[in-house]
């Protein structure tokens, strides 16, 4: 009987050329961080249900992986009508919430503004399609207890230096804050507890047009005065940029501009453009909203946002935060495709014979590991050629046969 | 009410200076296997239930954290019966089943030799204790499709070397082979479906001497004849050691003596010896079988052999292979405890008062930067006394006030 021997679905293994890109892409990026001040923690992968459950991760906690209760807790022989009483745990689906947990149990350890790193593998049940994964790797930078705008241009500064220097060139912030978002939503005459719904349609606006938003909110049943009033005030922002939007948030203006102003001038691998349009989806930010976009790529590379409330409420523990998020998957998929160059060492295979000493044979190794930065040995055949030949897809640079004494040969 | 902020039982997470130690040696260990010529892969985490179980795992599928059926397949009104019913995929217990997998689904895509190195977590629900951890590390090195004794003697030196690249001097590699085991536990009058059980029991031998074997034997009911036989032999081997053992197999003494002689000879981080009580749990080894051992570590700190069946038996694709795993955790665990130093670069601290310009503050940290490997920018505060006490503890080699020039105060 022929055996399964794929991943499960929506898994993924990874070949060397692969996992090479993967590690090389990490180490830029743990390099980048880290040269900025972020120190790196990690977390476990497996967290309490009851935590994953309780949080406010909207959507990903309908696709949580739970873990089935050990031993005596679970009980076979009842119906157990409800998934508590059959798991415990369960794989987290971020790394915002772990991280807040970890703060909340460690602060007194930390650093008064902590700059952390994570790198990690999350999980989420997802319908399996191409290009979503069930088990990927985000990688997470964030600044907690800082309130101040050096986090948003530390963050967005990081962020453009790690993705520019993985090659990624023609990069593009777009940011907005949430608190003009909902100034003028609420100035063309909603009710605050309309602002998410209104937004949720209004960050279609690049892809279905002013039309489109109007027809949305129409079908939405909302007071037609209002829907025009909003496009109205859409079209003024569209036209006259940030300066039209202070009556709708000082401070967001305050504080957008400052950001812009300081990336415009210190990065010189990105554009910053105010968006008041970007939304974003998680419910929990509270100030500034980013994404970040490469080339003609119409989905962004990774995004990010201010929530200040957000580690008080799941940890107990108030402090102001400011995060961003690399969309890792989606810049691996951009270098796989584009069959990214991964800088190495020079490699060289040495063959010996069967008549060789192994002695011998390993001490040449070790001395050619003086010249060659990756030397690995292996048993002549008696298909040489065939060996020789496939040393180049395994991105070999040269070899030599042993008994050639010290004949070396360019691959 | 205060919310559990601990990660699950047996769970860990990690503060900043035990994460930067457990990458500095992945990193390590990472490099030393490359320049050895082996090349990474990854695979998944997550595997389906049913290979998981119908492992040669042992013990350690009695220890799968497995995963709870999601949607229409989990059945919530109907009484379970058994686990198979509520899960069809589980969390990886080792590297190697899913390194079978792997090499069965890709074997056209690999080297006819493939040397992998994989480092990634694995889990497994044993009772949470002191030093025992439900989600660890492991570093495997693995050689697939090479018979001949290059592979233990390549894994046995690489393995010496990133472990004494890492500060752990004093090695040991002790060594056996199942062969020569089975030869004289057969040679004393033992059955061979026997010779598990007597090497379970001879494994001990360090710890309870040759009183000890004698009497746990004598309470397995095993023949005084055969079990004094088997004592004279251990006695005699012990004392000619590896020439003594040319009549249990020939096979298994030409091999350590050549795989013994080579390390010897290369490799002068450690020492190698000829162990005949090294039993090693495993099942499916099926000739060479070896530990290394750090100091005065009542524990080995990496073990391997040669499993030259399991391959085929697992993935139906025969190939002989060979592997050696560090003991990843274990490294860790002596390092932390000595406070091992990891090295790195500069670091400084840039202050900033709140009337100065952003902008020119993180100019000059961008110019900074290029004489000190990390600059962190921070808002100096009231208690500017307090705030730069405690840069010493974060490892911070200077500081600067954004206001004083060019001033830089080394702590």
């Amino acid at each position: 009987m022929a055996k399964n021997n794929l991943p499960p679905s929506g898994m993924r293994d990874f070949l060397p050329y692969e996992k090479s890109l993967r590690e090389y892409v990490k180490s830029i990026i743990r390099d980048e961080y880290a040269i900025n001040g972020f120190t790196e923690i990690e977390t476990s992968e497996i967290e309490n249900l009851s935590n994953l459950e309780n949080s406010d991760g909207g959507d990903n906690t309908k696709m949580l992986f739970k873990i089935l209760k050990r031993g005596e807790k679970l009980k076979l022989n009842e119906v157990p009508e409800k998934e508590s009483n059959l798991a415990d745990l369960g794989l987290r689906f971020d790394l915002t919430l772990p991280l807040s947990r970890f703060y909340a149990n460690n602060r007194n350890e930390l650093p008064n503004i902590f700059k952390a790193i994570q790198i990690g593998n999350v999980f989420r049940a997802e319908r399996p399609q191409k290009g979503r994964y069930r088990s990927f790797i985000q990688c997470d930078v964030d600044i907690i207890g800082d309130k101040t705008n050096l986090a948003e241009v530390e963050l967005i500064n990081t962020v453009g230096n790690a993705i520019s220097r993985l090659g990624l060139e023609n990069l593009t912030v777009k940011i907005n804050d949430r608190r003009i978002l909902k100034g003028y939503v609420t100035a063309a005459g909603f009710d605050e507890r309309e602002f998410s719904d209104i937004a949720i349609t209004l960050d279609k606006l690049d892809k279905i047009g002013v039309g489109g938003i109007v027809k949305e909110l129409n079908a939405k049943n909302y007071d037609s005065d209002k829907i025009n009033q909003l496009m109205k005030i859409s079209e003024e922002i569209k036209q006259g940029g940030l300066e039209t939007i202070q009556k709708y948030s000082a401070e967001g203006y305050q504080n957008l501009k400052e950001i812009i102003e300081v990336i415009d001038e210190v990065q010189k691998s990105i554009k910053i453009e105010f968006d008041h349009t970007l939304v974003r989806g998680m419910g929990y930010y509270t100030s500034s909203i980013f994404e970040i976009y490469y080339g003609d790529l119409g989905y962004a590379v990774g995004g990010g946002g201010r929530y200040d409330k957000m580690i008080g409420k799941l940890s107990g523990v108030d402090a102001p935060a400011c995060g961003f998020s690399i969309g890792y998957e989606r810049i691996i998929d951009v270098l796989f495709g584009e069959n990214k160059e991964i800088p190495r060492g020079t490699k060289l295979a040495l063959f010996y014979d069967e008549k060789d000493s192994l002695k011998d044979v390993i001490k040449r190794s070790i001395a050619l590991r003086e010249t060659y930065s990756i030397v690995s040995v292996y048993l002549k055949k008696k298909k040489f050629g065939k060996q020789v030949d496939r040393l180049k897809s395994e991105n070999y640079d040269a070899f030599t046969v042993y008994s050639d004494e010290m004949e070396i040969k360019d691959l």
